[in-house]
């Protein structure tokens, strides 16, 4: 079969607050040929990545993503892989395109694992999905107390893993920070996983982050999570070795798999955190996760929207075993909820599964999504070079 | 005085061909205040950089960069660096960012050096600006024969140093690319600096660039760029301590100022090049120029379009006595150089310097790129959220 059409849905709530919530928009990308449709999504901004799809060309390495994707063929695993191959030879002078790539890959998975019957863990090489272990991924309260408050709810709910991150976390000095690391060790209790996500608010600031490695020491987190920004290494590495010794957690920001290779290779991290949306899709983050095996480095998935998001999230390492940490969103807006029927759930020993389904096993809930449908039209030169499609058809 | 408004401008040659030539569109920049205008260049593909200046609000970090721009005070340096720690906060997550934000702080910096009567390179903290030498930069002809013909033509325009780029390199085995090489070498005579683009084509293949090795020191090229895709470190790590020894240069897709500190720390350079117009504007390029300093790297601008880019991209590294060569777009397309009425050209010992005048010393030919501004409109919602400015206004 060919690729036969990729359409770009942008969906939102109808009112978007500014809050560290990535669930509150979302680019949704079906695929078509064959008869069939698979369906992505991308972490990004939907307005740019849209136009990164059909913009006109600039130059032989700057156009628009389309023309790398559209009429290809897709009749083995091989031609997805070199769809990955033709958007960095044609398009890697446009920055928005890895963030565009990473929801037509995950489509193009879905869509062939449809065709062949299989789900997407076994055409990357998998034989087997292991089950993994949820963590709920919130933001901290605005006060200790709050923050208190969130991991009392956390643990009654079940969880067995809670990470906390973003909100009034690096703003306000070393001590109120702790008084937050405290509150949410306080309100899980010892015998939970506590993570804790700075958001990148350090920037390249290891002095302000070793004044807090002993209370992250004190309440035991099981890793700092992004203290610098993306690809930083220097600031990581050198945290990576300062005492007291905290694991180091990061890598979400990765736009492709170079990036990630490099902060396995340098930034002394114990645990990468690869973002199926924004690497390029599952095919880098594959490649991700067999370069974190072979630095023994542990991979966990990236992920804070959709139940679609979320399959795509898990299978490039549903087949490691003993990897087992796995984000989970735990309080995402309705929209995150309502683009799949089905969703992931833990079972009874609180962990979860991929679906053992063609694809990635998730069915989008068309009719549901109009409500959040966003119209876009762009023109240039005064043609219309994209209007929003029609989601029903 | 204030930042009272920010336009963006597509311009493009009414035919843009599938050619490695950047300079066949441009995303122009102007932002006004206090009665003054400054410009700036994206070195970006132009609609999804509008797009991502316009965009709605995904969440907190993952904004238009117009939240982080607009109306925002420009009274001292300072402020100008508060707008990239503005926009790096505010959209971290809309990956295109850092593109626009190219654009808008070259053209802060032009504004600026009006207002404080001072070029740029001087408010960055330079006292003087040294000559440059100019190598001409140019495409590998699409036979050895047409290299040698291109070459010949350079050292007859006067060149002293010339790049060639891209075109067949990498395509074809490893004789084909030292067949060029040498051919190169042949048509500039022994006298000339000679460098070598590979364009990345060779994405994460150290193998394949060691086997170009030896013919890259027969024709004693005097860097070896791009071998790999930006921030593979790993390759360009185990390259850089390959026999024989080539000096590698990299670092033009750096688009923030912590991955060229990533590449300058860990990828084994002797040269970094740095476009102003991507990796965040003048503001960033100065940081990895001081950070070049530190490593003993050689910074190097890369620019491939108009004089206002080439202005631009040399104001980071002026005041580096030492650090002389200087890219300059030798055969561009008519728009780049109907950007400005006025050129940087060589002075009778072939050397360029910026333009001892306020900002960067460039004035717009504003009636001149009307036959290239491209007209677009964005609807979202049935709301127009940008249309193409006035020009002329």
């Amino acid at each position: 079969m060919k690729i036969e059409s990729v359409d770009f849905f942008y969906l939102s709530m109808s009112e978007v607050l500014d809050i560290g919530d990535g669930s509150q928009d979302s680019t949704l990308v079906r695929v078509r040929g064959g008869g069939l449709e698979g369906w992505g999504e991308c972490e990004a901004s939907p307005l740019p990545t849209i136009a990164s799809y059909v913009c006109p060309m600039s130059h032989s390495a700057c156009k628009p993503v389309k023309w790398a994707v559209e009429g290809m063929p897709l009749n083995r695993v091989e031609d997805i892989y070199q769809i990955t191959r033709r958007v960095h030879e044609n398009c890697f002078d446009l920055l928005q395109s890895d963030h565009t790539l990473s929801g037509i890959d995950i489509a193009l998975w879905d869509l062939f694992g449809k065709y062949a019957q299989e789900p997407v863990y076994k055409l990357i090489g998998y034989n087997k999905a292991f089950p993994k272990l949820p963590y709920a991924s919130q933001l901290f309260g605005d006060t200790p107390e709050l923050t208190f408050e969130k991991a009392k709810a956390s643990r009654h709910a079940g969880y067995k893993a809670v990470k906390f991150g973003w909100g009034p976390i690096g703003k306000a000095g070393a001590k109120t920070d702790g008084d937050h690391f405290r509150a949410a060790r306080e309100g899980l209790g010892n015998d939970l996983y506590l993570m804790i996500d700075i958001g990148t608010v350090w920037n390249e600031d290891s002095d302000t982050a070793r004044q807090r490695l002993d209370s992250l020491k004190e309440v035991n987190t099981y890793w700092l999570e992004e203290p610098f920004a993306n690809m930083a290494l220097g600031p990581y590495k050198a945290l990576s070795v300062a005492k007291p010794n905290v694991p180091l957690a990061a890598g979400e920001g990765c736009n492709n798999y170079v990036q990630a290779a490099a902060m396995l290779d340098f930034a002394g991290l114990k645990y990468i955190q690869i973002d199926t949306g924004r690497i390029g899709g599952i095919t880098s983050a594959k490649r991700a996760a067999d370069h974190a095996v072979r630095k023994n480095i542990t991979y966990v998935n990236h992920t804070f929207t959709s139940h679609l998001a979320l399959s795509a999230s898990i299978q490039p390492y549903a087949g490691l075993e003993k990897d087992i940490i796995c984000e989970y969103p735990v309080e995402p807006k309705s929209l995150a909820l309502d683009i799949t029927l089905n969703k992931i759930l833990p079972d009874a020993d609180g962990m979860v599964r991929v679906p053992d389904q063609p694809g990635l096993g998730m069915e989008i809930d068309k009719s549901r999504l109009m409500e959040y449908l966003v119209n876009v039209e762009i023109k240039v030169r005064d043609e219309v070079i994209y209007r929003t499609p029609d989601l029903l058809s």
